[in-house]
């Protein structure tokens, strides 16, 4: 199993719309990507150098692979100024 | 729902055994803190900024403190020496 996770530093004079990007952004990132509710998590930076951050889970990294070749990507890495300007870091991990 | 990541940033040089990480330190930790495997989640880095994390689950902030003001912390923290030399990250988020 594999996480992908998306994380936003907190940036001085960045925004964050953390609604947006619960209730538009990572559904958008969902359907094009084939995954359910079940299969993502969306946190809200209390303490730490992260505003915010998803987990997402694929069963592996070829269909990580696949699954982010559609052409629905171009639009879903487009949607992310409409929450932030912040530029997140990505970590793909093995779940051990 | 709380989430506390310790993530530890690849770094020339320092080492990580994750298997002692996994099956040794981990548990350690879950044990001292009241936690089950059910509440933590270890990733091996396969690409981006870091080489290795857990994921804790919490039920609350007040929850986590209680759990980690323990005097059992104090051997959690002495045992990271026995797998890394590479000082963590910690984030703690709301999981929403």
């Amino acid at each position: 199993m594999i996480r992908l996770s998306v994380l936003y530093p907190t940036t001085d004079g960045a925004e964050f719309d953390h609604d947006y990007y619960r209730d538009q952004h990572v559904p958008l990132a969902l359907r094009t990507w084939g995954l359910t509710e079940a299969d993502a998590e969306v946190d809200r930076g209390v303490d730490g150098p992260y505003v915010a951050a998803v987990h997402l889970r694929f069963p592996s990294l070829e269909a990580m692979g696949t699954a982010m070749a559609v052409d629905g990507t171009a639009a879903v890495l487009a949607d992310v100024a409409n929450y932030t300007s912040i530029t997140p870091v990505l970590q793909t991990s093995e779940i051990v």
